[in-house]
């Protein structure tokens, strides 16, 4: 998860080129009427019902432009929140509330928008054993906190990369003569810590798979007939994952198909934004500059 | 716009991140089966109606990862595509082109779903003088993109970011101590290029910022009643933009409100993506190993 | 301004490079004597008469150096300053006061340089309503320092890049065809945001880019009664700005001309340093190794 | 020097850096009027006598901006130029002549500024078996092309940066216990390779330094006096620098003291430039959109 | 593989920070006595009998540095390598290849020496079905090349980082409270695409793994008697790896224990460097500058 | 060395770099298990006798991942270690420990098996005056760290790379049509800071560079009786460097040569690593959250 820990590695570097994206050299309203140091606070309130997620990246934002900068949660990563609600408040230089109130936002705002989305067809899926994963189809430089959001939203997470599980297409299959030789060089080339997919179109690949001892079968584009065939024809000896235009309209009829996983692009290519927003920042106290 | 100078300046770093997001050290599914060269070409589909944008970035992705990889366009930005429509063909190493797809489809998609919606706006829209323009609600690190899709479907942009015009809020006029003071401020503190925008809520506002000289006043989130007064208040002294969750369900109202500009935060933080598609990579000839 | 936030935005990034300029390895000289954390202060003493900028910038070298360093200041950027002025008192690690020592001064002595060049340049406006402006004939990678020091010295700024402000000079006339058509180009492709300038060089241009609606209009090398005569046409329909080899020497006759502002490239480009020195580094106390 | 091998291992990234400094997104008055690919050609011309220096960074700021661009040269590096010379022409697209000249040329001036002063300096000292160099006072983040810029002109370079020569000064001394200590722990401290120079403020200072076996010793703001018994006392011992506020003006006096080099900060941290000015870009033929 | 897709990708900054450590602003040997471009030759030769790997990595150094240069190459990565034996000739720029000659050979002897010491341990367990592995106690920053090696050696990887299997060590397993509970939180928590591997020190935490539905189980620092009995009870439950100070010298006791995969990191950590260098460099014909 | 001073330049980046070579996204091991923040301890313990280097290192890449981290030491660098000490207690957030644990480790056990294999070469020629010295024989991205063990371990330090000290080769020479052409067009070359060696493979080249200035001659794959010769000759004119596959079974015999320094690039190319291990990591006490 985005913990102390994670950001110092990774999100850190993409959070400070975001802020940097939006000051070439200053942000001149907030330069022209702020001289220097003045304490404030200010309310991130919910407009929108959905899912939360995004609040540690949130509070990153402003910690990077101002070390002084603190956030006080009130709701936490993956719980449901409704229009209205005071979700947290940012205290500290006032300056770093404006200045980077927009790219704490955008994070924020595109995260739960994933969160939501990916809750509500989850939901949809509730009682069947199937799972609801996400796909490669992030938004470039946001794999990170997108993939996050699925999780936040109670989905689960396919591969992270390319580099992290063998997934075999028609392509490779092609290149490599077959199914059987795709799954074979894979087995003979990659770390043996790593599982091995292979992407079916019908049943005879699907039975080529099994066969060459894929970990996975992934039934793609098919009909709910030819799905149901070769869950039967799998009978556990691989994981089965339901890929092809999913979308919160047609998810349920998959729920007793029988396969493990449901991957869908939707949930990070298509999900609209939670609205949250920055409001009611006032100046508080003396507020002392700080050391 | 974004053409072979922008991308070495700015756009090239983000692509090649985008691509080591999805590679940490190797694409293991292409490598195990493609040990070395092999000429390949794919064509480039669309799977829905729309507008594409980001041509050139997908190009570009291919042509970092593989300095022979040649993409030809049969389509431009901008122009309206539809389903099933042939909009390019790559060609080069097909390690390259497998590598490279979900990277170089995830840059188009996204850009080309900004574009749709926001032709769609500018539809609605048609007949006035009223000019559609994004805002700063973009996805992190997406800005140079999206800013771009919003041109390509017929929107127009507003600043890029902080640093290259002035927009005073509510909280930069109450830190300055009303209208009149910040704007001020502003133009004492600016360089003489840049225009000084009033964010108004009220008539009062609205008077004070023409008094106060601005260039740009925003109507926030106004009645159309108040906005028709602030307009015929105003009267051609600043220019007029309306503001405040406009989407395509009700911009058409504002059309004959007498305004200059409409901003839409949904144009980049909302939008769909337009499915696009890589299809038929197959060997090409001999093939040969490029020098 | 150069203050917490606009550092760890960007300057941050330009003094770490400026630091790793003057370190490939170890500082050896002072490795060789100082073996651990020894306390120690050290005075910034003001060389000559003339007007101090940059002194977060001087702060920040050290912080960026050594957590624990302190700097104390006696003056502020902007301030005219003496020769033997005690400036400000830097306490910390020794080591990273020596180490800091180069880079910390050349950054002060550079934009103390520009500083003062512009207060003398800006006298001898006084009385008029001509402002005096920079350029962007800056050192590169030192922008964002050298123009906050123009501002430091009582200049303005002009454009801070090619991105945030047309400027359309003979190429760019040149290429649409004429002063009309290129203004018509720019107002039609950049934000409503945005100001344009045009660069005329005679009474005709000065006369099209009025009508064309331009904000701006630099009467670039003229003679003053060229200038007046065009400051007479445009009658405050644009602001105007006068350019050319403008030095301290020549730049009183502009007083008079009617114009807004002045520009000068010598601000940035040929302003000699003003020197200032760190002295009497000596050890405090025991110093005790910090946390 | 900076030639191709350099440019791509040090060079490469401050000319990238230096670009994106002036283009946050893109050059927006070029980019109104020029749609395309058009192929043009520009004239570099120098403005002032003096001494060119900086002509592959010229270059390469436009080869990194748009490969296809090529420029011819008339002159050298280091060569004497004359108002009025034509020094080189850039031929190739347009847009890229347009977004780089500035940074092209601020590259360029700064440089041949510098080459300049140092050419007149080093001329005050022919006969004389002084050898001028610079010193550490270089902006920050320019040094690569600040040293490179005083050979071109003629002069000698000190060391690069902190870590590759020793230099002690009183700081250094002070912390070991004397100069014999210094000059000791260094050389048990530092590679073999690597001299030992020690800042000498009077002669005893200096005999300590030529017993202690300093490799070079630096006169530091001495009389002229203090200076040659300083000089008669090493009798080749250790090369002799001179160092203190070496302008111009007082340099000739330095000729005969009888020592190996003498170091002025001026050069780097107070040369006006040389002004040169790219003229007369225009189109040329039909150009052909490159490949 | 380290091909030119993944050069792009991942080893090309790996490659220009190695030569930025060797070159802080100029090679000065090479720089003075070569004025500009002189075309030359030199020949790789191994100086150890061996296995070799790096070559491409070896040339990229080169290309790099200079883009004419050109590397071919007599044997591939993997091959047995004699003494003498003539392996590759480069030939370019002699500047860039006296540059860079050091980085290259840098890269290439460490990744040759750790190939020539996994075939050499391979070729100890040939026979069984062992099979040897590396780990992730790689050199900082050069994981990418090093376990590259490994595989040119004849041995296979085990997870790339902490980030694409899940290894539960003792403390993962204290922290979840038993082996079951830390098995069901991976399984719960990361992608299903990913593999959990059990680390076991006693016959109890094996049978737990196998309860809990481990996918592979790490027998660490067992007797070859507790092995036996672990293997045995596994009976192909999951994969067995055997770990543990394995080295060239006890390794070949552990052929018939049954297990599928024996770790060892001594493969990277200790391997010395296998010798090669790049003699007879030297003119050829005119050269003629390159465009 | 490596104190604070040089982590903030320097080897901070290398140590981001090599955590994020550790972590793509996250620790899935890690994560599963352990969620929010929870205090611990762990030891350092030593495996093998040696000399311990690299322990700011080691304690860096933990206060880098958090900065509540610290590192208790009970021994210092260069000190001599035995099989079983303890070394260092780590405290703080136990997710930072187990995250950060292999990449501490890969640099500590590196460092520290060059400083113990360093320690035995420099014992080997104790009594003698002759001094055991590095080359730039490193792993590529490690130099900082490499050199800094030799010194740890008792060696010393050859140049740090080829921009600190001119070392002219035989293709050097030959360009330049002889040895004292060399060290002439050196002389006149580079900073008069700077060393000049010449590496002599005869006696006739070692009379050469006395010739000619060189300071430090270097004896290449001489026999003894050609060094003797060598050494005799120069007669303290110059430093004299033996080199040429010196390892710990030949190195004895040099100590009567009369040398000064003898370069050895096993030192940092083929020394195993010093096995020490973290162990026994528990939670300590409530822990309570850090601020």
């Amino acid at each position: 998860m985005i913990d102390e820990i994670s950001m110092k590695v990774r999100a850190d570097e993409l959070i400070r080129m975001a802020l940097a994206e939006d000051v070439t050299n200053e942000d001149v309203s907030t330069c022209c009427v702020l001289e220097g140091y003045s304490y404030g606070e200010a309310d991130l309130l919910c407009k929108q019902d959905g899912v939360i997620a995004g609040l540690p990246v949130f509070a990153r934002v402003f910690a990077l432009l101002g070390e002084g900068t603190h956030t006080q949660f009130f709701v936490k990563d993956g719980d449901a929140v409704k229009k209205g609600q005071l979700l947290a408040r940012v205290s500290g230089d006032m300056r770093v509330i404006l200045t980077g109130e927009r790219t704490a936002l955008n994070f924020l705002q595109r995260m739960s928008g994933i969160a939501t989305y990916t809750a509500a067809m989850v939901k949809l899926l509730s009682g069947s054993g199937l799972r609801l994963v996400d796909t490669r189809k992030t938004t470039p430089n946001m794999r990170l906190f997108e993939k996050y959001a699925v999780r936040a939203g109670g989905g689960g997470n396919h591969r992270y990369n390319l580099s992290d599980a063998v997934l075999l297409k028609d392509n490779h299959i092609g290149a490599a003569g077959g199914v059987k030789e795709a799954v074979a060089a894979a087995r003979a080339y990659v770390p043996f810590t790593m599982k091995i997919e292979v992407e079916a179109e019908d049943l005879q690949m699907v039975k080529d798979a099994v066969e060459a001892g894929a970990d996975i079968i992934m039934l793609d584009n098919m009909t709910d007939e030819e799905m149901r065939a070769a869950v039967g024809y799998i009978a556990g000896r691989a994981l089965v994952e339901i890929s092809g235009n999913v979308t919160a309209e047609n998810v349920s009829r998959l729920k007793d198909i029988g396969a493990d996983v449901v991957s869908c692009g939707a949930l990070t290519h298509s999900a609209p934004i939670l609205d949250v927003s920055l409001k009611n920042l006032h100046p508080v106290g003396t507020g002392g500059q700080p050391r």
